[in-house]
């Protein structure tokens, strides 16, 4: 049973695990005897830094699964890739091509990543060829199209001549390959907490990466479940891109996703990515997670200062009660808090919220970025305590 | 848009409507005059009447799509499909191979559907030759199967060169030609009713389909929105095959169909074909139903009998109550009945359901087909009285 989505041309170079104890910073450059990651060059000429370039900006920001050496741009040549997108200096070079990008590098980077996301959803004559001259150099090749470079004859066959592996993260395994949910789910035995949201991009991912973080420093070992490309695409060990899953697999192939990581981990604490918001009227994917994780517990993300929701500018967003009452109707869980996404707050505003929130809805509520990470932590500790203890959950 | 799922390769003949008033008879010999489908032989070799034959099993009940001319198996060879199927004497005759049902019509039939689902998903030797041969003949080829016949080279290529058609129902439209939900749904004017259930395979495609015919009969307008594979194959003329679109178009696809069903009919009742059920722990589709079209109102299917779901003999059924409170927590609507289905029930028991559910539940309650169908049609219409008189819904 796999557990981590790949196309059917390739085999997932070994990767360390995502749950690893935190390392001093995140930078990529780490020395030899520490990681054994492939190292990549991401290609995202024109793009990076800008909506286009998402999965390159969040792949400079933090990659578990390649060491990200260089990314090419010649708009930014020369500059440095932490600075131009947080204002923070990290090792990654921006580089004005493949050629660049190989000269700068002692030995030859394992792996390009395309790392744009084009509207027209295909490679361009020129990106076309980049790829191909990555290809015929002896690199593998990473891309989150959604037209797929192993479909593509041209570079399908060159990549077969010339040995190397293309890597679609957007294509879904064959349906047989899939699983159908079972109920297995149930006997898992770690702790397993779904991070919710009230819509969509409003921080669940960073919030869930930020909570697995602490979680493990604690020494409460935490597994963290990626449900979409992009946390895979960062190296979630264990996951699936639920949205390349046909939906009668969805639950299963998630459900599968735990259980990999329950057998291989046997971790205390199973964090979920979420995806969505139970409550959106165009997506379903929450309903997805809480039905294929069956979670014990849902950490609630929350935006106070959103008005509509992402996307849908007539859409009005929801409150955190709502939420929390359609999530607790759904399914057999407990939301036990809320964290904030502070995007257009004052601190003043910020503190002012927390302190109103806790009080409405009688549950902890927190900020996973401008609060300390305790808090967070505490947020889990007080609903579960004996985990501290290394107490079995079900002894709780 | 695209409204009905087909493969890239194909155009889809025209088809007469699904929602046409109800035939005397459901059999799918009509004169030239009446009926312009294109006929069909349904291969099911050695599959007739079994479980993997399904797809042929339910085309021979009801085909709106196909007129279907014979089936192919020699281990009824001889017999009448619908003595073999339901003790009911058709005009679709079993015969032994594709000679024979060649040999058998006075015009060389249009389409070979491919109407087994093996468990191994693919083509075996003989089933390949027999396809081949149909291409050959100059048939257009209808599968079911989950390996794509179009993706087949070899039976790719005979089709082109033979300048028939390949049909993949399973396949489905590429990503980029799918639609992301935007609300338009909320702007149909028609009377919006999902049939969900409190299971799989309950029975919400037959009450739909019987409660279609039935207002139309009464002169109410009314198109019958399909949503599963089976439902499109036999002919529901709108509608998404939703286990084959990726989640995050699931419920734009369902508004997408909705609204050209609006577009196109101006039907003053749209009835929704549910999917599984909104309490099952290993699937979502009633999430997404009940998402994409936005119903006014909910007839809930159960089976009084049924203790375990169906495939899932650890998981106890839920109750009609349960049912219709996350239903009524999910989304914004209202279960305006409940219809049985009444496996396992004598008529006596199927009485006392009858009386003690409605009065439990304080809903109307009947059987679509043990009851006389104006019990069904009373549901809504004592809901909807306005729908009678050829009100606007918006004026009830």
């Amino acid at each position: 049973m796999k557990t981590e989505i790949q196309s059917a041309d390739t085999v997932r170079p070994p990767i360390r695990g995502a749950q690893a104890p935190p390392m001093i910073s995140d930078t990529p450059t780490r020395s030899t005897s520490l990681n054994q990651n492939p190292t990549a060059v991401i290609y995202c000429e024109g793009n990076f830094a800008r909506i286009d370039g998402k999965t390159a900006n969040g792949l400079v920001r933090h990659s578990e699964a390649y060491r990200i050496v260089s990314v090419i741009d010649s708009n930014h040549s020369g500059d440095n890739s932490g600075m131009v997108l947080d204002d923070a200096i990290n090792n990654i070079p921006i580089l004005k091509s493949l050629d660049a990008a190989v000269a700068h590098y002692t030995t030859l980077p394992d792996t390009l990543i395309y790392g744009m996301a084009p509207s027209t959803g295909r490679l361009s004559t020129a990106d076309r060829g980049v790829v191909l001259d990555a290809i015929a150099r002896g690199m593998n090749i990473v891309s989150g199209l959604h037209e797929y470079l192993s479909d593509d004859t041209e570079i399908a066959q060159a990549a077969l001549a010339r040995q190397v592996t293309i890597r679609d993260i957007r294509k879904p395994k064959l349906s047989k390959d899939m699983r159908l949910f079972d109920g297995s789910v149930a006997n898992v035995d770690a702790l397993r907490i779904a991070v919710l949201g009230t819509d969509c991009a409003i921080g669940k991912r960073t919030t869930a990466t930020v909570l697995a973080r602490a979680l493990n420093a604690k020494g409460i070992k935490t597994v963290l479940v990626g449900t979409g490309q992009t946390g895979l695409m960062q190296g979630a060990k264990y996951g699936v891109a639920m949205d390349a899953v046909p939906p009668q697999f969805c639950c299963g192939e998630l459900e599968g996703a735990i259980v990999a990581a329950s057998e291989a981990e046997q971790p205390d604490v199973i964090l979920i990515e979420g995806q969505g918001a139970l409550s959106h009227p165009a997506f379903c994917t929450s309903a997805f997670i809480l039905r294929g994780s069956q979670p014990d517990a849902v950490i609630l993300q929350h935006a106070p200062k959103r008005a509509h929701r992402c996307d849908f500018p007539n859409m009005p967003m929801p409150t955190p009660a709502s939420e929390i009452a359609l999530i607790e109707a759904f399914s057999d869980t407990k939301v036990i808090g809320v964290t904030i996404n502070h995007e257009g707050m004052s601190e003043a505003e910020i503190k002012d919220t927390i302190t109103g929130q806790t009080e409405k809805l009688g549950l902890p509520v927190t900020d996973a970025l401008s609060r300390p990470t305790g808090h967070l932590l505490a947020m889990v500790l007080s609903a579960y305590p004996g985990l501290q203890q290394g107490m079995p959950v079900a002894a709780i």
